[in-house]
C-alpha cells in the first residue's frame, strides 16, 4: 500500500547529512515518513533513511521528480539554486521555506538588504566589487578593519576575511572577481543565537537564546540558555529572530546568529532556515527538538514546546581529527559519565569536519561550567584524546 | 564500504515490530547500524530501517544467513524457538540476551521454577494437566479461584484465565489439551514494573520503579515512578529484578512485572527481556531510554544513567479503535497540549491493538493526576473521542 494510501504525510529533505539524519530520529514518532534526496548511499542521512533517492538535489529534474512523491519539501542546506527553486514552487510543488525566504539565507547581500530596510540591527554594509571599493566603505566608517564575505557560498568561517584596510589590495575575497560584502567588524562581547520555528499560519515558538562559543569561524560549544544573558538582551534577541521570520514569512526552523555587544545590542550576523547546529542540543534539552519543530512547521502541524526539560544544557562538536576510530573510542567516553549523549554523524572522518557532537543536560541550577567540562571530556574522549579530565 | 569496514558495530533485531521501530531512534545517534529480519517489508520497524531483511525470524536458515551479517543478534519479541536459539550459539553467533535466559521469558513453568528455587517472591504455582489437576492445586490453596495461564505464547491478557475452582471443568484454557501453568491468585494492590538493563559484565542499571495500570489484561497507563511508593517496597521490586537479571544471567532490558500487595510485599507476576511496554517512557523521561540502553549492553558498552529527566512521567498505550485515521486527529491533539509527545508505530489500525503511546514529563513535583489527564485527553484527541477533557 502506498503511503499516501495509509495517510501518512511525506516530507522530502533535499540533501542527506546530518540535519537530515537527525530529522528522521524525530520523524520515527510522528510517523512521517522522511525521504531523502542526496548524492550517495553512504550519506550521514541515507544511512537510516530507507528508500533515499539517489540523485543531485541541485538539479530541477531530479528535485522535481522527488518533489513529486512529497507532500512537501524541505531541506538540509541552503544550496538548491533559486532557479530550481523557483520552477518548483511554479509546478505546484510545496516547498517550505519558500524560495523568496531561502534567498535571504543564500544571499548574505539580499538578506542584509532585507533587513536593513525592515530596521532590523545589522552591522553598516556594502556591496563591494574590488580592495578601492572596500576601501571607500572602510573610511566611511572610520575603520582600520573590516569584515568581507563572500555573498553566496561560505560556511563554517569559510568565505569571510577579517581584513586590515591596508591589506585589502592583496585580499583573497577579491580574488574570485566576484563583489564581496563589506561589513562593519562588531566589537562584541559574546556570539548568540535565537532559534524560532514558525508554521505558514504564523505561529511562532522561540527557543532559549543560546551562547555560541566559536573556534576558528566554527561553533564548537553552545551554552543552552546563553549563561547569565540578561533578560532584556535575551528578549531583543528573541524580538529580532521572531521579526525576521516574520518579515521573510520562513516556515520552519530559523536560526539567527547574532553578535552581542557591551552595551546590551544585539546585531544580526547570519540566518539559517533549517534545523541549525545551535539547536542541536534541543533533542534532550528541551521538550520538543528543533527537528520535531521543523516537521511539524512544514506539515503546518501544531508546535510543540520550545522550554528548557530540566536545567542548563551544553552541546559541544565533534570535529574530525587524525584518529578516527570513533566507535573504539566510545565505551571509555560512556564509561566516565553514564549522563553524557552522544551523537555520531556516521560520516567519513576528516580533520576539522563535523562529524558529531555530544549534549549534557543539567538539572535546574547546575553549574554550567561543569557541564562544559563534561562535554569538553566526552568530545576529547572521542577524538582519542586521552581520558585527562583536567 | 562495507559497515564493518568503516567499524561500526552492527545489530541485528529478529522482529520488526514497534520495539525495534523505537530501538532505530537510539541507534541513530550512536552510529550503531540496526538491521531487522521482519515478516514484511510493510512492518513498523522496516518502515524506518534501511536495508531490513523480509524473511521468517522463526526460521533456523533465515535467521542463521541474518546473524552472519550482524555483530550481535537480540530480539523485539520472545517467539523465537528455543531450538532456533541453541543452534545459532552453537554456530557460534552472539545471541543477546542467550537462549537460556529467553527461554525464561518464552516458558513460564520453567520461569516459575527457576525463581521459585532461588527464593524470589512468586505466586504458588503448579504445572496441571486438566481441570482435576488445577482442582487439586485450588484445594491445596484453600482458594475458590485460580490463575490459569497457557505456559508458552501468551501476551497482553491472552492465553490468562481467572477461574473459579467450580467452572474449572469449562474452563477454555485447558481446550488445547496442553498442560498450563495454575497460579494462586495474588490479591495485589496495584501493578508494578522493574526495568532493568545488564551488561555482559554484569554491570546494571536499574530505572525507577513504575506504576502499570492495566485494562482487561493490557498495560493501558505506566506512571513513572509509581506515585507513593514506599522506598522499601520500591527498593524489594528493584531487588528483585536485579536479582533476577543475575539468576538468569539476562544481557540486555528486563522488565520484571510485578504485583504489590497490601502488606507491602511484591510478587513477580511476568517477565521480559527485551524493550517493554512500561519502560517506553523513558524515551523523554530517563536520561538513557531503554532502548539506547539495550543496544549499549548488547553491544558491551558502558550503560547510561536511568534517572529521571525531570519530574513525574506519564505514558498511556494508543490501542486502535474503529477510527483508523491517526494522522487526521494528530493537530488536534497538538494543539491542545503542545507538550505532549506522541509516538506512532505506523502499524495498520486495528480495534484494540497497541498502535503509539503518548508521554508527558512533568516537571519535578508535579501532580501526576494532572498529567494522566493530560496523557490520556491525548490518547482520546488520537482516537478521535473528541476534544471534551473532561
Amino acid at each position: 500500500m502506498s503511503s499516501e494510501a495509509r495517510g501518512v504525510p511525506v516530507v522530502g529533505m533535499a540533501g542527506g547529512g546530518q540535519l537530515a539524519r537527525m530529522t528522521q530520529q524525530a520523524a520515527i514518532p510522528l510517523a512521517v515518513e522522511l525521504r531523502v534526496l542526496t548524492g550517495s548511499a553512504g550519506d550521514s542521512a541515507a544511512r537510516v533513511i530507507p528508500g533515499s533517492t539517489i540523485g543531485d538535489e541541485r538539479d530541477a529534474a531530479d528535485l522535481s521528480a522527488f518533489a513529486a512523491e512529497c507532500d512537501v519539501l524541505t531541506f538540509d542546506h541552503e544550496h538548491v539554486p533559486q532557479p530550481v527553486l523557483r520552477e518548483l514552487e511554479h509546478s505546484g510543488h510545496t516547498v517550505r521555506p519558500s524560495a523568496a525566504a531561502l534567498e535571504h539565507a543564500q544571499d548574505k547581500a539580499h538578506m542584509r538588504q532585507a533587513l536593513g530596510a525592515a530596521g532590523l540591527p545589522c552591522p553598516d554594509f556594502a556591496v563591494v566589487s574590488d580592495a578601492e571599493e572596500a576601501r571607500r566603505f572602510a573610511v566611511r566608517l572610520g575603520a582600520d578593519t573590516v569584515v568581507l564575505k563572500a555573498i553566496t557560498g561560505g560556511y563554517d568561517g569559510k568565505g569571510v576575511w577579517l581584513c586590515p584596510v591596508d591589506e585589502l589590495v592583496s585580499c583573497e575575497a577579491f580574488a574570485a572577481g566576484r563583489p564581496v560584502l563589506a561589513e562593519e567588524l562588531v566589537r562584541f562581547e559574546r556570539e548568540l543565537a535565537a532559534v524560532v520555528v514558525r508554521r505558514p499560519s504564523g505561529d511562532v515558538v522561540a527557543y532559549p537564546v543560546v551562547e555560541s562559543v566559536q573556534a576558528e569561524g566554527i561553533c564548537v560549544e553552545v551554552l543552552a540558555p546563553a549563561p547569565g544573558l540578561p533578560t532584556a538582551v535575551a528578549q531583543a534577541a528573541r524580538d529580532v529572530a521572531v521579526g525576521v521570520a516574520e518579515l521573510l514569512d520562513v516556515v520552519g526552523v530559523l536560526a539567527v546568529e547574532l553578535f552581542a555587544t557591551a552595551d546590551g545590542a544585539v546585531v544580526v550576523n547570519e540566518l539559517a532556515m533549517r534545523p541549525h547546529n545551535t539547536g542541536h542540543w534541543t533533542i534532550e534539552g528541551a521538550v520538543t527538538s528543533q527537528f520535531e519543530n521543523h516537521l511539524r512547521a512544514v506539515l503546518d502541524l501544531p508546535l510543540g514546546a520550545p522550554d528548557l526539560v530540566a536545567g542548563p544544557t551544553v552541546m559541544a562538536n565533534l570535529l574530525g581529527s587524525d584518529a578516527p576510530a570513533l566507535h573504539a573510542n566510545l565505551a571509555s567516553v560512556l564509561g566516565r559519565d553514564p549522563g553524557v549523549h552522544v551523537h555520531l554523524y556516521g560520516k567519513q572522518v576528516r580533520p576539522g569536519r563535523k562529524i558529531g557532537h555530544v549534549t549534557v543536560v543539567g538539572e535546574p541550577g547546575s553549574d554550567v561550567d561543569g557541564l562544559r567540562h563534561r562535554a569538553s571530556a566526552a568530545v576529547r574522549g572521542l577524538r582519542g584524546e586521552g581520558g585527562d579530565d583536567t
